[in-house]
């Protein structure tokens, strides 16, 4: 269907006005669950969330609910078949795992008990992603309110998993074991942002992931830096330089065969990029930054779009506390990441980041290094028919507005679900980018997690004609 | 005098043999008092070790005793007045203040509760610097009990500060202001070492030190490193840079300007360091370390007491804790010290690193750099009178053994006393490099201990003599 009729935009729009409070009230319970998956202790709090998450799509009205167990967290999923026997099948992906917080991090307020200010809802997860999962619930209910079916047009699946902030060490794994239930004609990744809260936009992909931990261990402890400082390897010095070696005076990633692969931009899609109304000051700012500074020959937004880089996301070694201690430290720690795009094989990188650091690493210091599970990147293209669809819903949602199209710098498992389910991935989200995923203060935007519930409700209908390949639908 | 005469050693060593239960007992109790001036919760545990001390010295005999204020912790100075009115006088310098140490550091005991194990006394401070202070409240009165005297040979005064290991930032004052009541015909700095329990050794200068802590300002607050990375700088990136931008590629400092200054060794004084029993694979056991790096073009004892280093004491930023954490971090430090050689001026030093690191942070990232109080290198001529005296005491103490002269990596507030009280400076220590200073487990040996107090037993003797100028006394 190429536009949908009024009477079935404000039939959508009184319902989600009518359930708002309860849908509300369910996402500030489910938030209050910290569910950290990068720390151990929180794994009973992962599976909390998704034993919640399980009775939360049983009420909505999803007819298999299960909790699926990996060797990591458990993840959830869910299935409402269509009443209409040739309709296609969509899995919803998101995940109920969260970063790690804490109020001494620079929260204003405790990242696990919600607080709503002016129409945001300050939370851990609020926008990443519980948030963006959750509109999902309340999307379908007032998709079968306006269409008055008993139904979804597709056959929806959900499948939310609980290690998403950990990498997705067990995705891969968990998505292969299932495949068969997991079959699908698209996939929408819910974990996603857009433009901005004025420029609604659909994203087209995302940069893969790999990340490190190196192990640096110089002398047995602590010595005296004068009593021996200058004739030993010092691990935190060592540190200093494996970071100082991740990139040329370009900014680019100086490890021998990163870029083998990289696809590049096409001045077509580098002109798309150079449309949007970046303002690169409001940018910084919402970046919490003080300049931009990245690879040379590149914007902003090609950097954090469409170019893999290296970064260091942590760093320790020696005496940390007040005052001084004149030591040569016994050990030094780093760990680090990088961004991936289409054309790089995380395998490839691996390998590549093992033998660099392999040579920089002088005779004297003992090194390790462990790799997380990596997460692939994934773009589709832009004339996809599902693509499409995607858009025009959302622009019912944001009352006509023309969508533009971004990519997400960010990482989400989204290309194991290409590869294993052999379907298009569509991304939809609503979340902007001053909310703050992985910083303090995380915040939503109530009034766009709405807009998310309508998208979702007016999605459904369209693509389940243009993934039949419908003319209809164009 | 040129030799000890035979029973003035017995004498000695029966009293030493007659109060060594006591004096050990004394010595726990000081050890016990966790006197850290690096760390603000210790400055009661500082001041307690003062006020242990002067009650100590005061039982020991001296006539005088006083605790003296500084801006930060309080120093201990002491007096005995010789009854010789033609007596030089002679200042000895230690400090009471240690350290930090904590038993999860790798410390097999509780690093304040002093354990003996095998001859060895366990505990922060054992060696440095309270054992080597103490052992001159016993050796004094041996030197009564061997010469029959009521009072030294020599006006006897202690100054034991209690800011050392925290880089004595208000010593120089403290000098400066009682340069009167200090004065003195030499110092005996008594916190070094010697080669090895089988060879003992007289020390002829410290290096300096100079240390900063560098705070790196990027992000406000932690940011998504997939949503910014590549596009802002990260301040843990530029900490490495920092690190990594230390040392050229022969290992030496490349900091502009840094070795301007610096007093060559001459080709006698390396082949005196050549010609020391060194044993590397021994030196990098004791040096806890799997592998010797320097300066190009120096042996690795030339290294450490001879040419001035830069060293990373700790870094740190971004996630440290279990798992991942995809970030780019708002913050990241360093905390950087250099040691120094005779020739190097502190203050020209930190403005060489200040105009240095201004060139290494780019623009988005604010950073802060704090100095310590430096302490200046020192080095006593090898053929002075004095020096000459203290290698008589020792060779004495230690069965007229050949004494050899060495340098010590480590640094003391040597230099100003130096330069206020136009004294030569001389070292004696008996501690010895599997002490472990400034680590875990550190400890003194008993028997040199004992042999320290009975090496100043002898020494007042012979340095009131060779302070004079006695021609009996070459």
């Amino acid at each position: 269907m190429s536009e949908t009729p009024d009477s079935a935009v404000q039939t959508v729009r009184t319902y989600i006005e009518q359930h708002r409070a309860a849908f509300l009230d369910d996402l500030v319970d489910w938030l209050r669950i910290p569910s950290v998956s990068a720390q151990p202790d929180h794994a009973p709090d992962v599976r909390r969330s998704a034993e919640w998450l399980s009775t939360a799509l049983t009420r909505t009205g999803f007819r298999t609910v299960e909790v699926w167990e990996t060797a990591g967290a458990p993840a959830v999923f869910a299935e409402w078949p269509s009443d209409d026997p040739d309709a296609p099948t969509v899995l919803v992906y998101g995940h109920h795992d969260v970063q790690p917080a804490a109020r001494e991090d620079g929260w204003h307020t405790d990242p696990f008990e919600p607080t709503v200010v002016d129409g945001r809802m300050y939370a851990r997860g609020a926008a990443d992603d519980k948030g963006q999962v959750f509109f999902h619930t309340l999307g379908v209910r007032a998709h079968l309110a306006a269409t008055g079916r008993t139904a979804p047009a597709v056959n929806l699946k959900l499948l939310i998993e609980g290690e998403e902030e950990s990498g997705s060490p067990h995705f891969r794994e968990l998505v292969e074991a299932h495949a068969d239930r997991l079959a699908a004609d698209a996939v929408i990744v819910s974990d996603t942002g857009m433009w901005s809260e004025d420029t609604p936009t659909v994203c087209t992909g995302m940069r893969g992931v790999a990340d490190c931990e190196i192990e640096l261990y110089g002398p047995d402890q602590d010595i005296h830096s004068g009593s021996f400082g200058g004739a030993v390897p010092n691990p935190a010095t060592v540190a200093g330089r494996i970071v100082a070696a991740l990139h040329d005076a370009d900014e680019r990633v100086a490890i021998p065969g990163f870029y083998d692969g990289v696809a590049e931009l096409s001045d077509a899609e580098r002109e798309l990029i150079a449309e949007l109304p970046f303002d690169e000051a409001a940018w910084l700012r919402t970046a919490k930054s003080h300049g931009a500074r990245g690879e040379a020959g590149f914007s902003t937004l090609e950097r954090v779009w469409a170019r893999p880089t290296a970064e260091v996301n942590g760093i320790g070694g020696g005496y940390q506390g007040p005052g001084g201690k004149t030591i040569i430290p016994s050990a030094a720690m780093l760990k680090l990441s990088f961004r991936l795009v289409a054309g790089q094989d995380p395998a490839v990188i691996e390998r590549a980041v093992r033998d660099w650091l392999a040579g920089l690493v002088p005779a004297g210091i003992r090194y390790e290094i462990d790799f997380g599970a990596p997460t692939r990147p994934c773009l589709t293209p832009l004339d996809h028919p599902a693509l499409q669809s995607v858009a025009r819903a959302m622009s019912t949602a944001f009352d006509g507005a023309k969508i533009r199209f971004t990519r997400e710098g960010g990482s989400g498992p989204a290309a194991d679900l290409q590869d294993v389910l052999a379907a298009p991935v569509l991304f939809l989200g609503i979340s902007v980018p001053s909310d703050g995923w992985h910083a303090p203060n995380e915040k939503v935007e109530l009034d766009l997690l709405l807009k998310g519930v309508e998208t979702t409700a007016h999605l459904w209908g369209d693509l389940a004609a243009s993934l039949r390949g419908d003319a209809s639908s164009r």
